[in-house]
């Protein structure tokens, strides 16, 4: 009998309840398990000895069934990365006590690539100072830009919520008699997955978005204008979807400063807002979706969450079969039907590195997706869950907050 | 035999198309109306006779499902106040003209204050001139502010999407082991309504939204410091609501300038954020629900959606009555079970006027609601709608846009 350990890392997710929650029933089903540890803030948890009993929290299928459909990370997350063991292994040192003393043969970490370097150093530490611990990482990331897998947990959601409230936000924008342009700001730093999946409106006959600007294409502040004014040319309400991370040349965050002389922070999206303001001189406005693209689980995707579950569940029988230092992953057979099937790789070929978009999914003029990509992100989306109301809003599974402190 | 009219104005909200599917099933159903006319841009397309005939583009029962799932005003919208009719009549006289052509006996006008206003001055005019078209204003507005009726069509929508959104953001906001402060920038110039019911979390048990401010009560730099430094020091993360308009002396929109010295624009979120961030110097963000709030019918009340819908088609019926220069109004019957009837009040007691929180739903301290305020908001939020998907979004009904131009 072994006692094993899950933990959560990185930014939250819709999806990553779901993938604690494919943990946690795969190991109730494994009799050769027995204590199921979640670990508090991720990697923290465990170099701390901060660890709480799933079995005493998650009591009944209701509680799970709600854990499902919580977003974030119900364990609390944390942004730790591992120092070089050659260097300095005392936080090492401090991993290896707490598994030793909890007796734990096996350590499940969901994140996205910072997490999976965890993974790899970890085990190849355990390898070597002879400590049975398998490590097995499980994707996830709305970004959607883990290497190997087809894609990751999280994304689906993030992208159904993305899509569908720019289908919402196009019916705003086009109620007034006046030309108008709506920038709306999405989530990725390096990676445009996320915004380019807002396109799939054009597989439901919206012209809308009708600019899409991701980090992967070359980006003027010039281009973006005469981009604009030819939409406007077209079209009364011009919707423009943007990344966080496209790379202006002058530098988004500079120049600004408050009353106080103090550097005054906001986005590309109030960026190109006031910039088109100047240039054009239209009505405009930015929109910025914030976090709630990562966390409106009341729109989450079936596919998404099903996924997840599953692919957390392949985790506890792999570490069981004798695998360590491995990722989950999932490689897409077929489009339609929509075919996935879940492999392991090594953690180091995922770890720290970045999945970008194929130039094949971005136009020639770098501001707009393809119909290529489609037909990858739309079975992303499907299906919807059966949410537990109360009082009319989704009931969320919480941990007490004094818990995580 | 008549025909008659209907428009939509101001703010876009989930459930005005949801009265215009009213006023049209309605409308079938009486012998006595023909055709049903959708004016274009509210009264604009009366003045210019831009006008559809709503029979030839709702042809099924699918299109009346579509559009009653579809958020913001199929017909367009318009911000358009009529002039006092003493001095000006020119524009009295093209909207007489169309409706005389059209052999229009009804027009309904679907909007807030200001389009009770309109009601109100067309149906003076009318019964001067000696015109018989009876003039109805069916409510709505998600800023809840309409005086006379206990609620209006849209709020319920809107303040489900606030509440579960708040909810999300909170189990977002948690998940690190450092202290944070979110603050979440919610609609109303004027009044809270829309701030107030993200309350309605404490009914769950969340102790989020720790702070609540609205236009209702005072409201001081300083204090609002001195509040986030007693909350945070009994929660790791706290959770700030504020209406958009809450007063702040020393004015919000001012001081900022990007590098080409044009004033940049923020709203009090994004103002908040930077005070707390120089005043206390924790990690904190600001989120802006921006037009989300009013046009994600992907979570809709289904409560809300119903009432828009009953209380156009009671409209229908008061006109045909032969009444004239009335808004329709729910009255509360009872919290529980909740009981609403539909009444008629004069137009000219809804317009141009606003109705504010009750000081009963304001905490003595003026940042936070009252248990009482729970039982008002929390039957206007309770059912969804069964949705029609296509490719795993919601899908919308719309007219095409060049219709709209």
């Amino acid at each position: 009998m072994i006692n094993i350990a899950v933990a959560q890392s990185g930014g939250p997710t819709c999806a990553i309840n779901a993938s604690l929650l494919g943990v946690f029933r795969e190991a109730l089903r494994e009799p050769s398990i027995d204590a199921i540890f979640g670990s508090i803030n991720g990697i923290e948890g465990i170099i701390e000895n901060h660890l709480v009993d799933l079995k005493s929290m998650l009591l009944s299928d209701d509680d799970m069934e709600l854990l499902r459909q919580t977003p974030s990370t119900v364990l609390g997350s944390c942004r730790y990365k591992l120092p070089d063991r050659h260097e300095d292994d005392s936080t090492y040192v401090k991993i290896a006590e707490t598994l030793r003393q909890r007796n734990i043969g096996a350590f499940f970490y969901i994140g996205g690539n910072d997490s999976q370097d965890t993974v790899d150093k970890l085990s190849a530490y355990f390898t070597e100072v002879g400590l049975d611990v398998k490590t097995i990482g499980i994707p996830k990331t709305i970004d959607n830009d883990l290497c190997v897998t087809d894609h990751t947990p999280g994304f689906g959601s993030a992208a159904k919520y993305v899509a569908t409230t720019m289908h919402e936000i196009t019916r705003d924008s086009i109620v007034y008699s006046i030309p108008s342009v709506t920038i709306v700001e999405i989530m990725g730093r390096h990676a445009g997955w996320l915004t380019a999946s807002s396109a799939v409106l054009h597989s439901m006959g919206e012209t809308a978005p009708h600019l899409v600007y991701v980090p992967e294409a070359d980006f003027t502040i010039d281009g973006f204008i005469s981009d604009v004014r030819q939409e406007m040319s077209k079209h009364k309400a011009v919707i423009v979807a943007v990344s966080e991370g496209i790379p202006v040349p002058e530098g988004v965050q500079s120049g600004l400063v408050d009353q106080f002389g103090h550097k005054y922070l906001s986005g590309i999206g109030k960026y190109l807002e006031n910039t088109v303001r100047r240039e054009i001189g239209c009505k405009v406005r930015s929109i910025e979706l914030n976090v709630m693209q990562r966390c409106s689980s009341h729109l989450c995707s079936r596919t998404d969450i099903d996924e997840a579950e599953r692919v957390a569940e392949a985790a506890v029988r792999c570490a069981l079969s004798g695998e360590t230092g491995k990722c989950m992953v999932f490689r897409r057979v077929a489009d339609k039907p929509y075919t996935v099937v879940i492999e392991t790789a090594d953690a180091s070929q995922v770890a720290n590195k970045e999945k970008f978009l194929p130039a094949s999914f971005i136009n020639p003029a770098g501001n707009n997706i393809t119909n290529a990509a489609l037909d990858y992100f739309l079975p992303l989306m499907q299906g919807e869950l059966s949410l537990i109301m109360e009082h009319g809003i989704p009931k969320h599974f919480a941990i007490h907050e004094s818990v995580l402190k």
